[in-house]
């Protein structure tokens, strides 16, 4: 008999753990590290990510820390373009522009370089799990405010029933995996 | 004349900021934002890490959040080797083994799953940049309390006069760009 071929198509539902009344009581945390784990898992996953995008001509790869940042790396690598980080307050040097955005309890800031997306550059903002879409929201507006054209939001995981893909319209969203909360 | 080779080796350096007085007076900042903003460059930054530590055996990458990962996940995939993520203390789901230790003011905190390193496994601690070796040394010492060897400390940049290569040593480090400071 043959092996089975390396080139197999995974279902990378497989490679995401759940993890009960995590960060707190009534929460299932989805773990992305048994992917991570798995080298073949994480290739086809960032395989999966740039079949989505391609027809997009993406320009460049925005991602905030710190997960973003695993799946924004080897994407960005792939498509060939350049990554912009986005970070928490005072991790960036020069010139930054940032904003401010509500989480459940008080607000948290993001920043971004101020000549890191220029006019009219096709932006993919990527992160690894779509939730309430705060975040990545908070990305987009500095891409636009940037002048940027958010061309998509890129997830590995999207939980549906938080409402992060409403929050992120019009703005086309592309995920690998729903879970529905 | 033909064009320029795409496989002509770029200098590095000539992809690495230099911020003075960030995040403080006196400081001099290297800033790896124009590697990431370049997709040649940091594609040759993470093959020549993948040249500089065939022959180790490495079975998995260790790294730390935010700016380890961006090295880190590409190498993983390019060696094909499980990446272990070591995060601030209570963003990793289940039983986890920290680490803390000095910074100039204060301490900082590290945590890995504990299932994460068996024991025996060969493991490559990834970073961008090598100062004081503080971070590093953490990731370290939790990977051999679980009974991981570590086969090298990885590196984009190594600031040499701060002394974090004799604090990793007898650690094998490895570096692609060194400033004295």
């Amino acid at each position: 008999m043959p092996s089975p071929s390396p080139l197999a198509r995974l279902d990378l539902r497989d490679f995401i753990g759940a993890v009960p009344d995590f960060p707190k009581r009534g929460v299932l945390f989805r773990d992305i590290t048994p992917l991570l784990a798995s080298p073949e898992a994480f290739a086809q996953a960032i395989d999966q990510l740039a079949e989505q995008v391609r027809g997009k001509q993406v320009g460049r790869i925005v991602a905030a820390e710190a997960r973003g940042f695993l799946l924004a790396a080897p994407l960005a690598l792939k498509l060939r373009v350049p990554l912009v980080p986005i970070r928490k307050p005072g991790k960036l040097p020069g010139r930054t522009v940032s904003h401010s955005y509500h989480l459940e309890y008080g607000t948290d800031t993001l920043e971004m370089l101020a000549d890191a997306v220029p006019s009219g550059a096709r932006i993919l903002v990527v992160d690894d799990l779509l939730a309430t879409g705060g975040t990545v929201d908070a990305c987009c507006r500095m891409v636009e405010e940037a002048g940027g054209v958010v061309v998509g939001c890129a997830f590995l995981i999207e939980l549906v029933g938080l409402g992060g893909a409403d929050k992120l319209a019009p703005r086309d969203v592309i995920r690998l995996i729903q879970y529905e909360e």
